[in-house]
């Protein structure tokens, strides 16, 4: 099957949005805005033996390649329209493909996303996703917004990601349900589409958690400039976590929920003030929103332990480059 | 120096455009659409050892992975206004990244496109470049609207980025100031922005010459449903390539002027009474405009050589899966 061949079977087919008003075929796509909206676009990039081992489920991997950047639209507060995939891959593999683009679709259509174009070629095996979504004008939520005395808030669980990569690398054991747990945490991660969007005109700031709270939260300090106060305890987590943290493992467990990379949950920053509404939209979207801490007016970060003693030393964000 | 310092240092600069809400260093950039435009999107990949060889000069890297973009929404008729970067790296060098962030400013800065996001990696050398632009709401140029008795139309010269690349690999020679040239046609190609948007209005269908010219108009000619015929010898080239035409290399040369990829020029139809505006256009924007054949209404391709015969053998278009 050739080039054009695999675009036409795997990768075409008739867009529903009639936004879409020129989809796969062409040179370039084009599509509608929606009155009164900002546009908010995305790009990342999965690379084989650094982002996924080879031999990574196909469609776990269309499905993940897609909600790393519906996660990023999500942490903007935005609506996901659209999608360009660029793609190298060691061979057009038909069975391959078929099970990428039906995990990518899957979770396309459950957000109501239309593919409008793309770029195959042959390579060692890359993954390049672009997003467009729109937001009201002016509501975009950014990482510049937080002020001191805000509440910090973190969606579902942190740290399993790591857990299960630790588990696949021989670092720590788990038992087979939380390692199957973990792993869907891992590879089929669950972006917060629907969070992100109710969050306008709430939160004042908010990041995904891709490179690990403590990373992520310096991105919202930086920004904002501002610190943060986090507490330990409070941060949500799984009960194969929980266990680790009060035991031998303390230290991988302190790594998994501070630096664990890969989680796509929300952390997000708002007013005292806004607690009953995010209760209430936390209810609506079925996501569980924990209180972790506090943005403060220096601009240190301190997680405190269980005692209320500041860790010495915080796990560091993964680094591409370090 | 780490991932974000890098980003910093080389790929953050203040958009000079006010459409740019926020750029460079959120979730996801936020911008402003033009009133009564449509979007046009569109992504190309380029991967070492397949695009191009280990060693290019990282200067002429950062301007093509740019220019190839410019050229996909030059072929719609739209105008380019931001673009998301995806690169995968086997180091941050920054000698390496200073280079190629110089070339591809150039080339941005020449046409007012903003570097609004990315994504950086450690991997195999793979470059992931998506390109946003508008059109006037309905006005965008697809494959699709080529009619029988249509001209043909291209821009420039056609073969010399393959001619230059049958050198590099040892198949042909050519006297240094050909290479030269033939070379700053592969690894610096000059998108034909400018063209490709005083062709709204005037050119029926349009497509950028990158797979080579045969593949190219068949593409046009399944979504416009007509054929061609193209006259071989009125088909514009270099003097390097006519010299070969007509000598002991015509095999060479009809390859490279048939099925050349990477040329980036526009092959575009328009009816015969836009002769006189496609004249003033060419002029206007100093790109030669030569009308090369004829859209038929069959849906065969024939290209005719000096003597009217037609090819009996045409060369095939790149094809990365074949």
């Amino acid at each position: 099957m050739n080039e054009f061949a695999l675009i036409d079977r795997f990768f075409t087919r008739m867009p529903r949005d009639p936004a879409v008003v020129h989809g796969v075929g062409d040179d370039a796509a084009v599509l509608r805005p929606a009155p009164g909206c900002e546009l908010v676009v995305a790009v990342d990039m999965m690379v084989e033996g650094r982002h996924f081992v080879a031999g990574t489920d196909p469609a776990r991997l269309g499905h993940k390649i897609l909600a790393v950047n519906l996660s990023d639209l999500a942490a903007m507060g935005a609506r996901p329209r659209w999608a360009l995939l660029a793609g190298a891959l060691p061979a057009g593999d038909p069975a391959w493909l078929a099970a990428f683009s039906s995990g990518l679709f899957a979770l396309a259509d459950a957000h109501g996303v239309e593919l409008v174009g793309g770029d195959t070629t042959k390579g060692p095996c890359v993954l390049c996703l672009t997003i467009g979504g729109d937001v009201p004008e002016g509501s975009a939520i950014t990482r510049a917004g937080a002020r001191s005395g805000d509440d910090i808030w973190v969606s579902g669980t942190l740290g399993d990601a790591m857990l299960a990569l630790a588990a696949l690398e021989g670092r720590t054991s788990l038992t087979v349900p939380a390692m199957d747990a973990a792993r869907m945490r891992l590879e089929a991660p669950t972006p917060r589409v629907a969070l992100g969007q109710r969050l306008r005109g709430v939160a004042t700031a908010a990041i995904d958690v891709s490179d690990g709270l403590v990373g992520d939260l310096q991105h919202i300090g930086v920004r904002s400039q501002v610190g943060a106060r986090v507490d330990l305890g409070a941060l949500p987590r799984s009960p194969a976590l929980a266990a680790k943290l009060g035991g031998d493992e303390r230290a991988l467990a302190l790594q998994c929920l501070l630096a664990g990379g890969d989680d796509y949950e929300l952390c997000f920053t708002a007013p005292s003030t806004a607690r009953a509404a995010l209760s209430a939209i936390g209810a609506d979207v079925g996501v569980a929103l924990t209180r972790v801490g506090e943005i403060t007016t220096d601009t240190a970060l301190v997680v405190v332990d269980e005692h209320g003693t500041p860790l010495p030393v915080l796990p560091r964000a993964f680094d591409h480059f370090a």
